[in-house]
């Protein structure tokens, strides 16, 4: 136990596809589908043709309780509980309305992982694991441990991180 | 900004005076009034005379956002606010309806203690400040910084770590 790495995991665009969110919230408002493709390299927060919508759907009650699970992931954070100290952190404090919904929505996908594992935070500057995985960069840039970039449509253009394009290479990053 | 140490601070027992509130709940519960000097050395869980007490009056729906706040908390915390860079970490994901209550009562009593700055968790072991003022030993125990012991009735017969009796003592130990 004591000689397993740790490893920080972030919720949103990492465990959870806030990207198809984004895109099912505006097609149920608009009606207008978005192609994923046409995301590529744009800012998260302005990714939608219009540049309020992104920020009022993470405003809206149920957003995050309902966000869909990030392809595989399930399966491969459960083979990495076998391995490593997970932490799942999420910069959850900016949204206080989406505390209980975080701490429901990993309840219900991730229930191997235990309450004593989970951190909600603001600034990830004070978390100290081996690894962090996470889709900003901001986060990665104050990270002491090994910094890795989860693929998302809004981080493209970063050379800076290692990157792990989705959790089929998180698989091989960690358990090859 | 750069160069300001960081403290991390707990909420139960040390923001918050939880040995106050779980007198006052029993006061109402059973019209019997507990002093607190009969409570010095028990532990926290079972420290009233119906040892399901404690327990149950932290699963209350109301109980964190009720609390009162320590003598002198609030001046004290003001004034290393501005020499540190202060984190509060709670262990709030035990008592997941806690949540809001918790990020509610920061807000009246601390409100210029920023979302950033607050963490919500369960194992402290991956938090990385400076300083951490913590009543209970486990949290000390893993933690790579300077270990504080803020007093409480329930630590009083631990001398592991160098303990600050009350905030007055803190504002000593930081500011003076």
């Amino acid at each position: 136990m004591e000689n397993k790495k740790s490893i920080a995991l972030d919720m949103d665009g990492v465990l959870a596809n806030n990207m198809a969110h984004y895109i099912a919230y505006y097609f149920e408002e608009t009606g207008q589908h978005i192609a994923p493709s046409t995301l590529v390299g744009l800012p998260e927060n302005a990714c939608l043709p219009d540049e309020t919508a992104v920020r009022r759907y993470l405003e809206h009650p149920g957003f995050f309780r309902t966000l869909p699970v990030s392809t595989n992931a399930q399966e491969v954070v459960r083979a990495l509980h076998e391995r490593y100290d997970l932490f799942v952190v999420s910069a959850a404090m900016e949204f206080p309305f989406s505390l209980r919904d975080k701490y429901d929505w990993l309840a219900e996908y991730f229930p191997f992982i235990s309450w004593r594992n989970i951190v909600f935070c603001g600034d990830k500057s004070i978390i100290h694991t081996d690894y962090l995985l996470d889709d900003h960069v901001k986060n990665l840039k104050t990270f002491a441990g090994v910094p890795l970039l989860f693929d998302a449509f809004h981080n493209a253009q970063e050379t800076e991180f290692e990157r792990l394009k989705d959790w089929n290479a998180v698989a091989t990053y960690f358990l090859a």
